[in-house]
């Protein structure tokens, strides 16, 4: 079968399994999305594009942001200092649970992709002001995007930082044991500001496609990113990506991934593609139920595993 | 021996262990007092007081304020209102520990001597702003103690403001569990303002006795707290009045009795005594040192303890 | 209203409460018994016994026993031995648990209330063999509730070891632990047995009279108990005699109390009785849902709190 | 430079990283061994192996036994069956902690690598009896290996049989959450057993090039694992086949492996060869300081990661 009929047949019936899962709503502006909804964008090196479905709807980045931000850190730090803040280890626990900051000295976040790890993160982009270390950011994803006119969703930008106690609670903490510096509203503005950046499958797909081509644009040739920190951040895809189904999914699909409560992901296929997919209904672990069967099906019929 | 002449001994014999425990320096107003300071005040219900030693240090509340604020949120709000929002079981963890408010359900302080508790019931006290709250609050004390000049220490205070990055946490978290309601600056305030007030051995001794006399002033009969508000914070004076300690001192010494980490402790001998105590110099669960000592050798020389 | 009449009365009224409740399930013979029945006794010092309702009910001491094997441990080893091996201090978390164990040093239980520390316990009463060990026990609780026909009931003990493995975890952590020494089985024999002890309210009423007479028996004058170790098990039954509601029951009855899963609780009023109760009907925080209805009751009536 | 050359100089620079480990003492027979030993074997599909240092030093698969019983229960009994009773999440918790299966339902290990789920695995491994299922699993590792005089070190096995208290707990506590079923000391013989098994580095790289050649014997063409099972395993050797250091070692190294506290790592380089290394001095996350180090400098030399 030609491979956008291929396509075509596995949306269809990935789309099913959404009655499975529902919109996030703990951010109201969430909640508003339509559940049943589902597209994807694929970018192949060197290739044509493919795309099926709802692929034009529009939903914000929220944590599939924490991957361009640990990699905007990294090449303005250096491993060194991120890793000094940071750990490298999946937590199995979720990704806005304090016990282990708590428990496990010396405090530090386990790792970059839960919340705790991504707003020290966000607080390490180089910049004077909260504005400019977010400037930068979106900078960034316009690059790596390919579309300069991509903006935040202000309306979603404001309800989650009317709703931020949880994250507000895990930034104070943070100050507290000494791995957050100055203040904290700061950074969290520049953390909501980034997870509610407003994409479609398309800029998440080319935005995956230079991660499978080690950072490099195939198309300008451009190093966008130095190929050390794209193999980090496919390691935390793999380890931590999925939220606490990262194993599950990694056994699966087999893919560096990332999703974000809006029911967006980001999947790289090392030297072949990067896919983006949105599907708003999620499931029980926080990832959309119909995009994570899509991707799965995409990987057991095209053998896309990396392991 | 006269009971002046056997309190002067055991004073000299406990103010040795001093050297034992270290002043609090989490605060940095706190750690300058003097570690080897120690002195005692007793109001017996209907006969002269006694003192010895350094009692007329000063020292700032801190946690056993907290017996104060529960009891004037009770007297304000009653005991549903109060028990809906905070619970009545001692937690075995730090006074200041985030993790059963994550893992129990329904995410409620699990008592009102912890900060989280504490914190819940400071937004508690009637009054139409932060202000009001603490003035009552502090109109309160000022009646147990029987001193209307008593006030807060403001370097004390500003030091604790400066600092308090794991109470926001708590706080923050309390917000989110929908346990505090309204803004959590304004509780800080009002809690860290009762944390520094300051007294001297003579006012605790004295507002404890109000408590060992079942809330009635002996001097005028009047009644300043219901019997039964009494008798819910004795109970947690016993249960967790001295932190993680408090098995150990309801074991040794038998009697309610409240710590702050100024090195105060505010004991009570239900229908004899209220006892007053300063001493800097904290041992590894938080209470004073030589304090925790002479309370333990006044309790087996004059047999008080209510077990 | 005479004193009879009063429980009587009350009684009934809490009788109804059973409902609300559920037999214990988790040992199979447990969860034979009715759950509607309810039966108290009350031994006052130097006067008559009152009784009311299902009073005669036969039933397992099963966490009873743990006061009392925590009493004679203490008579054969004295408080060092005992508290190096035990802490003092509430948990917090469920009677079950092995979260502390595991995350406080140095990993000793947390008081002798808990299946933990009541192993260890356990395995503190003198004696060569468990055999002896538990017999000295028995003897112990016979002399106490003065009949010395009391046994254990086996179809109770058999299907308490048969169903133990959370227990026997407990057990080898802390063998892991180096709290617990020599043979687990051993200790769990002695911990099972003293558990199975069959009784009745009668009983029950006349140990906890001896409790509250400072370890005398009041008929021949004779020290059963020093009166130091009475004042310790005392402060454990206040601080953690309930399970997790220990402190909502100080506050709402005052008593020193120990309850059991079998729906069995000893209360004592220092200095004027010993109370023992039957209700088989659980609430969830695991004591007889109307038994402690019936205590709080008779507490209000009477005035009974200790606070 | 000539590949073995590079071997060894990347293995003379590793060995004196030794001094910065211990070796493992919690098993009185593994504290005898040497630490600064250092030994690498590499086998290559369809090439040479190649071996440097002290690769004849013998040592005890201890947890890299845990890769194969998964994999032969999985061939025992397929996906579903293994799943529904063992997770497939990284943790963050200690490799024998039993804080999750009291904390998070439905109280099932997270993943075979860490002790609770390997004593599952155990259980698992089709036989009538626990020696008939640990001769099928020795029979599984010699083919693998290539070696029919495999054997167990006894006195290793009886060390650990004799201090295995931590492990007897999580396996009854398994028990009782009902994952476990059957006689606890037949699995813990079985789990022992297959930790004991003892081996040199050759053995260890050959079963290692077997995973990299996706299961198929590439001198006998004979597929000896199906390739699905290979990748599970692979995907549990980059999320969790380090302890809590895995995510660390991906980052660093990028290879799926298994480390033992016997010193002892198993590597795949996925198409190229299998790697075997020996180092008994352990960092304190329990790998192989020098070995860890080695394949660091190894990975990076020749561009290993699979990132």
């Amino acid at each position: 079968m030609e491979e956008r009929a291929v396509i075509e047949e596995l949306l269809l019936q990935s789309r099913e399994r959404s009655a499975e899962g529902q919109v996030a709503d703990y951010i109201p502006e969430l909640a508003k999305r339509t559940p049943d909804r589902l597209g994807i964008t694929i970018h192949r090196i060197g290739q044509d594009s493919m795309s099926a479905g709802d692929c034009d709807t529009q939903f914000t980045l929220q944590s599939i942001s924490k991957v361009f931000s640990l990699i905007l850190a990294l090449m303005d730090q250096g491993e060194d200092r991120i890793f000094d803040k940071v750990g490298m280890e999946p937590t199995g626990d979720n990704f806005n649970s304090m016990v282990k900051l708590e428990l496990v000295n010396p405090g530090k976040p386990f790792n970059p992709m839960i919340n705790a790890g991504a707003i020290v993160i966000s607080s390490m982009i180089a910049g004077s002001s909260p504005e400019e270390r977010f400037v930068r950011l979106l900078a960034f994803v316009r690059k790596l995007a390919g579309d300069s006119t991509i903006a935040i969703n202000t309306d979603v930008y404001e309800s989650e930082a009317a709703t931020a106690d949880r994250n507000r609670s895990l930034a104070y903490f943070l100050k507290h044991n000494q791995v957050l510096e100055g203040r904290v509203e700061h950074h969290l503005e520049v953390y909501f500001k980034h997870c509610s950046i407003e994409v479609t499958c398309s800029h998440v797909a080319r935005m995956a496609m230079i991660l499978a081509n080690d950072g490099v644009d195939p198309d300008s040739g451009e190093e966008l990113i130095p190929r050390r920190y794209v193999q980090i951040a496919k390691v935390f895809m793999i380890t931590c990506g999925m939220y606490n189904a990262s194993g599950e999914f990694a056994i699966q699909v087999g893919l560096p991934a990332k999703s974000g409560v809006s029911g967006g992901i980001l999947a790289v296929v090392p030297g072949q593609m990067g896919i983006g997919v949105i599907g708003p209904a999620l499931n029980q672990k926080g990832n959309s139920v119909a995009g994570v069967h899509l991707l799965r099906s995409l990987s057991a019929r095209w053998d896309l595993s990396m392991f």
